[in-house]
């Protein structure tokens, strides 16, 4: 049995417990970051707060043994003031009350001492998910490229949906593509994958498709379009 | 039995040939657009080539009976130059040798007599696919839509593997949350599903992330981020 504390009341911290409580191999206690006191003791603490607030309640749990983690995809290791400290990142976008099927979240695990990795990496065993050893670097480098491909690609869903309102098409009739677009991925390159008339070079539709556009979108479709074209 | 005839040697007439083939109420014969001569009659005849070929090839089946249909997203319906027109497009990203899925394709139908929509949309039945009733104009815009959702969000896919490659983590570890981030908008809209740096006005880390992107990728960040910003 491993038993773990998670600090913090967010959607990762949520999701995490409901996880670890779903196994029989991880005993865990959720505790509010504001009420640090009488803790029990754990093999490892979770500290899951935004990442402004992980070094203070670092300090604030100063002569706590076992190790400590922060939940982070931006934080260094160093945000852990303590000797064995580590980071326990899954790299999933989690929304409230949407419930995660954890056999399919990578974890990106990062600890100083090699015993303190084994551990987590049991953890992430017990949870069915795939551990990925990912240092502070390698990890601030993964949070950048999943801007691009959750929250940008997200914007550009949201694009869609306003052309589509705007012409009174319904939305839904794109979904089939959307899911289509992120499962081709998975089996062939993005570069590969690429189709359209900026791909194509085809001036005249890429000339209508800018006069239907407000000027915001207008430079967004000419930026993206010329990097497809260079790229 | 509805007869047809798929002119056209490209991904969408191939898997439309496939697709109708495997159904026991629609007959179909693929014929090559450079053999126009001696096709049999057909209830409906659908010409499956590029934008550019579509006028020409109808030209060619001057005294052909039957319905005469094209599949392009943005071809306007009087391509086709006989009096039973129609547009047969089916909304999804076909790609060689891999399979489609027709019970999830929405088909965007029109035509100028209405017995030649109910013609169509008994086609779309017979694939178990999703009729959907889109003139010109809409499908036009609707097109427009799809190079966001689709060909963009493709592109920022491309950026977040080159920056994973780049800094030796496998891209492999973004899958699940590109999953997650395209099924997500099925059940809330983009715009309550956003979240990140933008989002969150998190100016400290939007900085950071400039820091490690080339002049175009940090260009379409700004924007993109901007335009999260104010929508």
């Amino acid at each position: 049995m491993i038993k773990t504390v998670i600090i913090g009341q967010g959607n990762v911290a949520s999701h995490l417990t409901t996880a670890f409580n779903a196994t029989i191999n991880i005993e865990v206690v959720q505790v509010n970051s504001r009420h640090l006191e009488n803790i029990p003791d754990s093999d490892v603490t979770i500290i899951s707060v935004s990442d402004d607030a992980i070094f203070s309640v670092s300090n604030q749990l100063k002569n706590r043994s076992g190790l400590i983690v922060h939940t982070s995809g931006t934080a260094t290791i160093d945000a852990i003031s303590q000797k064995r400290k580590g980071v326990f990142y899954p790299l999933q976008s989690f929304t409230k009350n949407r419930s995660v099927d954890f056999s399919k979240i990578p974890f990106c695990l990062e600890t100083i001492i090699k015993e303190d990795y084994k551990l987590l990496e049991l953890l992430v065993e017990i949870l069915n998910a795939k551990p990925y050893k990912v240092d502070t670097s390698q990890r601030k480098k993964l949070h950048l490229a999943a801007v691009f491909v959750n929250n940008f690609t997200n914007h550009m869903y949201q694009i869609g949906q306003e052309i589509c309102e705007k012409h009174n098409v319904p939305f839904e009739i794109l979904h089939p593509l959307i899911e289509e677009t992120a499962k081709k991925i998975t089996e062939i390159s993005p570069k590969e994958a690429q189709t359209g008339p900026a791909k194509r070079n085809d001036a005249q539709t890429i000339q209508s498709h800018l006069e239907n556009l407000n000027l915001q979108q207008q430079k967004m479709y000419q930026l993206i379009t010329q990097s497809i074209q260079e790229n």
